[in-house]
């Protein structure tokens, strides 16, 4: 059950909250595609709409009318492949002893069988079978005898894995941030409120000001009358493990995660791209739209260097291949990468050219790629990536493909350079990454580039010896 | 939270039993049009579609044919007014320690609240607030400490209230029905399998026989390998409470309930109806489609008593005025019942004419149908009702009205006769309908037509003393 | 290209004639499921909404808002096998030199291809292969050098077939029956207006008056001031050729036809049944709902005979058996019937039954009826017909099947009884419906039960010397 | 009846053209969004399937299949304002005397209402009010006398205005551009057919090969076995009429319309608009998608002359801003721009900012673009447009606005400065525009930024004196 998605909290004074928070969700829509949902709270009782769909086709005018109150939380879900389960959509709401609850959850529990399993142990019975219903009744059971930041306490030293969460509690809305920080939360202010998002870029959309991140192991309760909030540092990590790859491919170009403006980030990654392995060549192409800025970056370190490589665009993107649209037939298939990305032959004919890209997954794509370019004319084609190779899976909550689909899972970047068929192929090196995002190796999540993981998973690599917090109910340290 | 439904559950030896479960659905579709679902298990693992809508919109061919394994379950549910909310939908499935558990359920629990408090002392959460929700916790509970007979034993003896129930414990299909009998539940066998389901009609539909009512209070355990069944007999009830209205309005005439084939029951009511207040008049005029059977009778005993009162058709039901109508504007209002039913000339046009329907509920459509019939000609305008009046709400599953909407709340026959303007009004009594029924006035559920309910409802009368098991998990006489 | 469909034109004072269009289309709607149109004119312009599937799914509250226009024509369009063609749905509507047009049609042309031959051989260009389309480009081109009256006129000289059509010349609102008067067509007065509709019913649920039938080569000219209207004979048939069948199968039972109500007349086709081929049994049934009358009228005159035979429901028909049915595969296939009509044992169990329908078509379903009655106990069954056997196909808008698929085509009613397996088989003489309808047999469309039909149908026999106008644009006798 | 639409003909050899046709309107789907449309001929008969929304809603899988025939055209067809009326959708079908039409249609005739009445008064009825239909109609008639290249001469000859049309007459598939050449229309090869498409991009994305334009005036006619094609050049124009904005706005940057690949011309004008009203500031920032390309050449040219001006993203797109969005209500309104556009703050805070855009219309988004960047922190926003100021509307089938609605109908580029609160504003010369494609000024269509028009349009200025053919069908110069 692996997710990318975008959560979203909101405590106003006054108004309404449905129509900020689904403007929100407009602005994390890249985040998650599969469905959309709100729940609010007006005081009295919970009001949710949760549908499959985007954003704007989850909801209609009477939706956001019938989600009464100026305190909400939203989410926005990735579709993943096969089963498109409407069960699994939340924000996932329930009622209980001391209230109601509503969750939306962004990352992946690497516990969550052994939680449900004891909750299960107790007479727990669920609804589906994901990550979101165990934190919501592990949490519901600790409020049946601690109070609110206790509970959350209590539930976030018991789960283990990524997780960045935006809760209400009746009409208290909370953001809690796991203690390595491997998903993005951040949180600012608004004239009349608060808000929990998952990137920055959805506070600007409200015409909010950030404040800050919200920071590993911490929790923020948002006040219910929309002047403040408080926080918590309800654990204290000794090393963070935020994933790298949400600056390089996942977030926004215009958000700020962790200190860093994403696009600034792909701006020097693409300089220290030149640096590292740079071609002399004709052209530099962005692949659209996620290559542009590390190829500006990449064109800008090259011309100060004296070089009179040009930046172009080469590449065409088809705005309109969605999801309903019908795929070539087996004999036309070569054609598909065709109907998304199309050559303009003036930039490439005739040329060496260079291109940028974020990331290569199974290589599929790149392969069409280069074949495109060389028939439309091009002379060379080099490769550069802003990433370091991906040799194994994501665990915290990207999809991204089993191991032996990933073609750097078992191959040199030369192997890789004559599979795709490429003149010349370079990516950057894990050092540039944590460089360009001050940041140690430690306090980065790099599991997918170096095969070792920050969390103990089943059959995989740990990359440090972190002192995990006991699992039981009995007793919790992290309680005292 | 008031529910007409329709349930019913399937074990067969090898097919898949989505498709017949689909047709008893169908057969059923009367009892509930707001939704429609199955779950199905294949030895390994649940399968569920619930959608809203008609059965015939709710599954596609796909839907069925992702509904893998022999065994299932299946529900219809009634439009309530006010909110149409699809998390009330059924089957209601959950997972949980020892497997998974699905529930269908028609009738309607008085003390669903008190047990959803004691749950939620124990930490359980509910993502609804209906009673199905709270039956499967419970259940599931149970479960944890008990086999399943004990653990269905336990649960029947907290729940209070109307409720015919069909389970699914992994592959094991059951049916349940309440101690008083409230709602109906009958079984029957197929060649290559058993059936659970609300009414005979939905197994007729499969080619099956119809073995008998399950028991007041009574467990059935349809085998796995769909060779056979189990039966015990939980709780030993003093009295029933059967729910008279099924026959009279609700039901299917083609299915026996209770050992009473339904169509038949209607026209000895008409019969009784004749005896006890038969007009004579030149035409008797079933109101349709529920009339038919009712005007039938009565005009035959009619013409047994060598009344020259001719049995005839005088309105004519649009049989396609559904859902999406468009309703006319105030002005137009009074057309309404135009749309609905239109008089046919040749029998009223003239002449003395008796109605015959099976109830007045707020008194709205009666009004506008006897100056339909006096505006097409009619001399004198009867009414006969082929039941008492309705003086108060259901609260064992049927919505019919709140007690002041009841045109009959607070009125004589003679005051209502005056308010719809008919030449002459009366009900079938009480006893007649007992006596029909062949079943004592203390075994039928009454409170409509009475106000006196066999069930402890806060503010309403009750009209026996029946002994009630303690509720409470601790000890549990009915265990022992 | 053979269609069974409704048509209505509205002409009001003042009030918009939308909703009262769709109303009548509403009341129209077991004429034709397939599609649904309404055409008004405000004076300006025409407005037009026509939509695939029934009258409730085709108009949404701000379809009839945009219809402006106190004058407007409706059309309601049967399902036909094979295609279903949105090109073909209507009112059809088109503007020419003259102003706009707009038609609703119901029956079919025997000409029309010749007509369209013409036409093309003018220039003419056509959308559809709808014989709609060929009337409405020859009254525009007759618009182009007579007036409305005389272009009817013409019109009516050079079309050969069945049809009753509603036409809206700008705001001026029409309706033609043919000269055989093959499809009914009636005038109705409202409180505001006039109103013309293919069935009486229609007229009744919009609280209207029913004047009279139009005669057959009648014009009727709505004044679009709503207050009155202007008739027309324009052509004098020497023979009508009304289709039985209208008041045998296809209208409404509270429809006037004709000047004979249908109910009346299914009852006395049933009392003709008995008197003509009676058979006494304990039980008579009607297949529901077309059976009903004819059974009443049965019964009655049995009775009246002395017999001892009980009326009674033998059969439930399922309401919500729809177009989004998931079918019975092919070993479930004698099951199909079942769930449209299941049988009510207490009246068929241990007893000989007859039962009463309009028609055998292919014999299939009776087929299995027999079956189903065995099945549940019948120690006879006997088959009576309300009409004559179907020997030939409809060629005049009725899409009953090829000959060769029914089942009198080529076999006596002996044969027939042995094959469907009934106990004894009889079928009303065509006498008795010329009788009943107090028409000569000359003046009745007879083919489907006699193989000669009253128009010059290519490969068919005709049943009379009728005199054709010639066809040509010319001269046209007509327009002297 | 304003336009922007496109449109394809393709004619294979063996292979069914559907597929082809519909990853071509894929590929001009950002010319219009409304509706889309295939009609193929499979050598016996038309198959048509046309609907409302974008190409990958209209058609599934089974419509495709349902399109036999190697031979057909395609239409995607603009939101216009206000009414979205299905019977305009295209391509336009018709049959006729001597077969069966499609046309598909990109422009706007300036005389289809006096062609409209010339054939209304012949007798024609309309079933649209589009020009499409009147070209249909007057081919349709032309065909009855002519073979099909005397006949689309004939129909050239008489049309006046703006024209691409793919049309298929049976099974043959021909191209014409009206003698202005205003709409663009090429022509390519495929491995086993031809292809004629509004844009060369459709052409590879089925990996075709860009023959060339279709010249002003020239007809081209598809062989039916897909070996080749004919053309005539049916007029002969003294000047064309290009429209500049297809390069400036409408087309794909990677498509080449008459000659010129259009990423390369607004490089080229980019740099012409730094020549012309360079202004130093500290970054250039493209208003995305379509100000990327001018900003590109305009930094270019700037660097080039010594500036450090840098170039740099600054505006993120949001790319699921869509037609289903809920829009802010009032008091929210300003916020609309974000929702869209978002600032990256770390290119714009403490700066002096250039941004590009294609042209201006009404101002509100500028205005609102300028707010925001100043709101971000730039301390002057300089604005540079790669077009002249547009003054007066299109009637050439480019819906921009009323003239009064234009801010450039009647204010100076200072008086626009003003209004937007820009620090400079500078549009670029039409000499550039005419430069940069190689062209006359009076080879061009410069109405909408000069008030004068190269058709006689009523009210308008003409910009020269164009001998245009007679318009009546008795004697045409061209038959001769």
């Amino acid at each position: 059950m692996h997710e990318k998605c975008g959560v979203v909290g909101i405590s106003l004074e006054d108004r309404d909250a449905a129509r900020p928070l689904y403007y929100s969700l407009y602005a994390l829509q890249h985040r998650g595609q599969e469905s959309a949902g709100i729940v609010t709270h007006d005081g009295f009782q919970q009001h949710s709409h949760v549908e499959m769909g985007l954003v704007g086709d989850a909801f209609g005018p009477s939706d956001l009318e019938s989600l009464n109150g100026s305190h909400g939380i939203g989410h926005v879900r990735y579709p993943t492949a096969g089963s498109v389960n409407s069960s699994c959509a939340q924000p996932f709401s329930v009622s209980f002893k001391s209230g109601s609850l509503g969750l939306s959850h962004n990352g992946n529990l690497v516990n969550a069988d052994e939680i449900g399993d004891e909750l299960a142990d107790l007479g727990h019975a669920f609804t589906s079978d994901g990550d979101t219903e165990v934190i919501a009744h592990d949490l519901a059971r600790n409020l049946l005898e601690e109070d609110l930041v206790r509970a959350v306490k209590r539930t976030m030293n018991r789960i283990h894995g990524s997780y960045s969460l935006t809760i209400m509690h009746d009409e208290t809305v909370l953001g809690v941030r796991d203690p390595e920080g491997n998903r993005p939360l951040c949180i600012g202010e608004l004239e009349d409120g608060y808000v929990l998002a998952s990137e920055s870029a959805a506070i600007d959309t409200l015409d909010g000001e950030l404040i800050r991140d919200v920071k590993p192991g911490e929790l923020v309760v948002l006040h219910a009358d929309g002047t403040g909030y408080d926080t918590y540092q309800l654990v204290e990590p000794e090393n963070t493990a935020h994933c790298f790859f949400e600056h390089v491919y996942f977030a926004r170009p215009d958000s700020t995660i962790d200190e860093s403006l994403v696009y600034e980030v792909r701006r020097e990654l693409g300089r220290k791209l030149w640096e590292e392995s740079g071609v002399e060549s004709d052209v530099v192409l962005p692949v659209p739209d996620s290559g542009r800025a590390f190829a500006s970056g990449y064109a800008e370190a090259a011309q100060n260097d004296g070089s009179d490589i040009e930046f172009a665009e080469g590449l065409m993107k088809n705005r309109y291949v969605g999801r309903t649209f019908i795929m070539p037939t087996q004999d036309e298939r070569e054609r598909a990468v065709r109907l998304k990305l199309n050559p303009i032959k003036s930039t490439i004919e005739g040329k060496s050219v260079t291109i940028i890209d974020d990331s290569i997954v199974r290589g599929t794509t790149s392969t069409q790629l280069i074949q495109l370019l060389k028939d439309a004319g091009a002379d060379e084609v080099h490769v550069r990536i802003g990433a370091p190779p991906i040799v194994a899976p994501c665990y915290m909550g990207i999809d991204m493909a089993s191991r032996d689909e990933l073609i750097a899972g078992n191959q040199s970047a030369d192997e890789i350079r004559d599979e795709i068929e490429a003149d010349s192929l370079s990516y950057l090196s894990i050092d540039a990454i944590a460089e360009t995002l001050e940041t140690s190796r430690t306090d980065l999540c790099l599991g997918c580039v170096t095969g070792e993981y920050p969390y103990d998973i089943d059959g995989e690599a740990t990359d440090r010896d972190v002192v995990r917090p006991e699992i039981g109910t009995q007793s919790s340290p992290a309680d005292d």
